[in-house]
């Protein structure tokens, strides 16, 4: 089987791009012509288990969580508001009654917590594992969609949260670590607090929708993506697409706490290695005037989102990192789901 | 694992409706409003190796095109017209290039076929079967959706084209008949004739957009469904929806000329039985008033489509069959897809 990434290619070259479509396959979301005042925003994304997850790390209500959450960081990656959903899911057929519930309810309550209104699906049984496809509608102002092609040298770079936390979250859930099994009694004790962290970033993701939204509305962000296969590789897709290249330092990158908390013990942690390669993290790296620093820091203040600038756009192609003072290639880190 | 029909029961009664959806979960498609002009449709369907098809019975070309007919054909079905597509595609490690190769190609010919852009996607690998999931985004006019809810006793039923043939091609494929064993030097022969049109019928149904939105924007039809699962199936839906009840006549059932034609050999069918219960056939059922009989012929002759009168809506709730003067309850064929 090709690799994801050649598939992909295949798929872009083919698709025409008719007159409505703005934005076509290729960026987190695709936006075509609406009305005169609003786009629309589109996008998909799929979830397999023994690829993406498995059911025995988390609970079924997680599983339905994280699957409709990815959808919605692709929309909040654009800079729109989520407005409707739908979710296809083939089931194993020794799946109980209660396992799909909660699934579903899992996927309905992050819904609603985002004010997205799921509007179809498709149920099936699974010869194999359990699938879930979701996705999303959303919408934005006309013209005012964020996609991965705008950053333009002296451009500053952006990234949402903390990083790194999502990447040690599934190391924890290979060696064994399970989010219920952490106690609930120990809510001071630094080690426990860093495990929950780490998993819980991992298993449930929150999709950065108010700042997203607040980041494209602006016309603060330049171009934006989210965070599903690493800073590394991601932020490459947005100096690919922009043509120029980034250079980003090493003592700015928001390393997650708790990659510093367990760095110490049985796993071996490179920190600042894990907070650029780590994906799944949903968080939001984004480009910005230096001149927009200013709004930036209010619409962080006002969300209670932590914005950390950690590098500029620059001319020269590729992805560049400073290390006290000594400037190297970043390799992508080849994220490709699997588990 | 429950059946499908529960688990869709259970979806639709946690969907909130938000003041934008005019038709929820449990439509062919779902309805919001769009702007003062026009409503947007939205849809899914998942296809499942082993489930709904199988690889060895037909082409990946073949596979591809029906796993986004399906999905087209539920906004025809809504009277609207199809504008974007997205497909979610999850392939065993050992798919070739060739067989994705074949497999995006089919599906974009028939999205180009309908003036359809394909405007998103995801693909993975699967550790299981050959998962496909579409989502079609389209349009009708403000308020013109045709539902099925608004059947009224008075009203006629009308099928398009004829039935039985999906079925028809499943019995021969599970027989071990292929589409690619028909000899291209018979063209006359009414076996091959008969043979090739069945399993056309059931590897490559026609999503019947045109006809739907002719309906829909004449305002002809009062409601609509497209028989996926089998007249007897999904005409109840739209009498338990509208709260009313159906007489459809044996002798006006338009049995699809392969049926006749293959009746008499090994296979032991019965063609009324086969034209009522087949499901996968894609064909739009749906009810008019007597009225307006002239405006559908003309339709049906501009569109060449036929259109055939099976029966009336009635008070009583139920389906019944009459035959030779006798009356019948029909029972739903309780199809749901397994190959």
């Amino acid at each position: 089987m090709p690799r994801e990434s050649q598939i992909i290619s295949q798929i872009r070259a083919r698709a025409a791009r008719s007159g409505r479509v703005v934005v076509p396959i290729g960026d987190d979301a695709a936006v075509v012509e609406h009305d005169g005042a609003t786009d629309l925003l589109a996008c998909c994304d799929l979830m397999v288990e023994g690829v993406h997850f498995r059911s025995e790390w988390s609970s079924p209500s997680l599983i339905g969580r994280k699957a409709l959450a990815v959808t919605l960081s692709d929309i909040a990656a654009m800079g729109g508001v989520a407005r409707f959903a739908m979710a296809s899911i083939a089931l194993p057929q020794d799946t109980s009654p209660g396992f799909i519930s909660d699934l579903i309810e899992g996927l309905f309550r992050l819904a609603d917590a985002y004010g997205v209104s799921i509007i179809g699906g498709d149920t099936s049984s699974s010869p194999g594992p359990l699938f879930i496809d979701t996705s999303v509608i959303g919408e934005c102002a006309r013209g005012r969609a964020v996609t991965r092609r705008g950053a333009r040298a002296g451009d500053r770079v952006f990234v949402t949260g903390s990083l790194g936390g999502s990447s040690l979250g599934l190391l924890l859930l290979e060696s064994g670590s399970r989010l219920e099994d952490i106690p609930d009694d120990k809510p001071a004790d630094p080690l426990c607090r860093a495990r929950r962290e780490a998993l819980t970033k991992h298993l449930a993701p929150e999709p950065l929708l108010h700042a997203g939204r607040a980041l494209g509305e602006s016309g603060i962000a330049t171009s934006m993506i989210d965070i599903s296969d690493g800073l590394s590789t991601d932020l490459r897709h947005i100096l690919d697409e922009s043509e120029c290249g980034a250079v980003i330092h090493a003592s700015q990158i928001p390393v997650a706490g708790c990659v510093h908390s367990l760095r110490g013990g049985d796993l071996r942690i490179d920190p600042l290695r894990m907070a650029i390669d780590s994906g799944e993290e949903y968080e939001l790296v984004f480009t910005a005037r230096p001149a927009d620093r200013e709004r930036l820091a209010e619409i962080s203040r006002s969300l209670g989102v932590r914005v950390t600038e950690i590098g500029e756009v620059v001319e020269r192609k590729g992805l560049y990192l400073e290390i006290e003072g000594s400037i190297k290639a970043v390799e992508p880190s080849g994220y490709e789901h699997k588990v």
